[in-house]
């Protein structure tokens, strides 16, 4: 079966770096974006710039954009959506309703604080985690093709409920940054002569908030529910004696559990226990996928 | 009058990155290891070996070993003693109470995740803060002597008292330590498919607590009051809206005040008024010192 069309719609960082991924690996790429500079420079990459969008059609625009990226643009009824948000529950909400079992939720674990067209990339992917939702209704085989287009710009998959995606994400996403705007807010209550000495450890807990506070107020507050939930465990590990969280946290860090390569079926729950054990996909085959595991849970 | 003599006892990263500098600025300075390798390394980089320690005596070791550091080492009773210990008011209790007004203490802002003598680079202090305590008993000539020499590795001096010192780390240093932990141990608590999505934000937040456990501990408990106080400035924090919290962490984050030039007389209140206005001093001169402040509070 050859490899279905792909159109991107938006082609800011994360979108523009797919397109022009796909276009050097020679797949049959097509993008649109509202800003004619972002077209301007996918085309530049070997985009083909269209308002007909079919095959897999990719939602490439911020999570308030979600619902409206389609206005105006004509899909083909039979195309399979998907989207590259940060969250996914409301995503999956939204976009589930309007158009069923053809929406597969999707994050790439990439992008830096660039954000735009300038900041295209097509290495981007390479070896970034990609999560892929496979809800109970979601086509198995319309969830293939998606996870197929994201292996070929060189990611990793990870199959994920839309409900686990999010918890894990504000584990490893939303407070990180609620913490390292806490840790600034405070230091700056400490007062100038404790910025004045701050150096590498202050400046690596501090860098995430450092980006558009615009971008991390939406991460936090449209995955809410779950970043406060892990935002309790954070207070709760700092109630432990501190020689224990430190050994605790250091061993986590530090973890190296080595792999093994498995081949799982094509069969969602083998999937899910794929993720949930911290595995990813790498390689699509005739009946069955094949990925990795860590060696130790 | 000619630089006095420098003595630095263990020649670490830390203390043979300072003997080098100073021997490459062509000063007078020998060192001292009870490690045979450390010693080569340091008389390679053109510091002389010697027991005999005269003019400023510098204790490059770790805090546990401070006060016993100079055992079976013969020193000037008129040498100036000072240290580059991590944490100041319990190093000013031990050594004050030995060495009297002739211990002024410090502690450099600098230093990497590497340790040893393998770790030493004489450009290691080049622009960083180097906090040097001003206490009410000190000797201002021999906190000048100690502020020459690290004027002399290209550092910039925080005149600071020791309580003010350990408060300010507290907030950008322990603190750090103990919110990285705290998330890399909720994130291993979230489970194995939180880790193998962490992208950058987690590896940012967690970078130091990759740092060895057992300096981390020594770290965060040998500065336990201050850095629990900076702990529940961080809990508060935390119970703020969110959208305010991030909004007021990203502007400590990216603030950058401008400076503007000073002088600051050789006096005591001064001095520390330039550090608490998160100045510091960058020339000695005649009868006052150069330094900046921040344009803005």
């Amino acid at each position: 079966m050859p490899a279905p069309p792909v159109s991107v719609v938006g082609l800011g960082q994360l979108g523009g770096s797919l397109a022009a991924a796909l276009a050097a690996a020679g797949r049959p790429v097509s993008g649109w974006d509202v800003d004619p500079a972002a077209r301007d420079a996918a085309e530049d990459a070997g985009v083909a710039i269209r308002r007909e969008l079919t095959g897999v059609v990719v939602l490439a625009v911020p999570l308030p954009a979600m619902a409206t990226a389609l206005d105006g643009l004509r899909i083909d009824p039979g195309a399979t959506v998907t989207d590259l948000g940060s969250v996914k529950a409301p995503v999956l909400a939204e976009l589930g309703a309007a158009h069923g079992d053809r929406y597969v939720g999707g994050h790439p674990m990439c992008g830096t604080e660039r954000s735009g067209h300038t900041a295209v990339d097509p290495t981007l992917f390479a070896g970034a985690r990609w999560a892929l939702c496979l809800e109970a209704d979601t086509d198995l085989r319309r969830w293939l093709r998606v996870a197929e287009i994201a292996l070929a710009v060189g990611a990793e998959v990870v199959p994920v409920t839309a409900a686990e995606h999010d918890d894990a994400v504000a584990a490893i996403s939303a407070v990180p940054h609620l913490l390292a705007a806490a840790v600034a807010a405070a230091a700056g209550q400490a007062g100038p002569l404790a910025l004045s000495l701050a150096a590498g450890s202050f400046r690596d807990a501090t860098r995430v908030i450092g980006s558009d506070p615009a971008f991390v107020t939406a991460l936090v507050t449209g995955n809410a529910g779950p970043a406060a939930t892990a935002l309790d465990r954070v207070r709760a590990q700092l109630e432990r004696p501190w020689p224990e969280l430190v050994a605790d946290g250091h061993a986590v860090r530090v973890a190296d559990a080595g792999r093994r390569t498995v081949r799982v079926p094509l069969d969602r729950a083998a999937l899910l226990a794929l993720g949930r054990a911290g595995g990813a996909v790498t390689r699509r085959l005739a009946a069955f996928v094949e990925g990795w595991v860590p060696d130790r849970p």
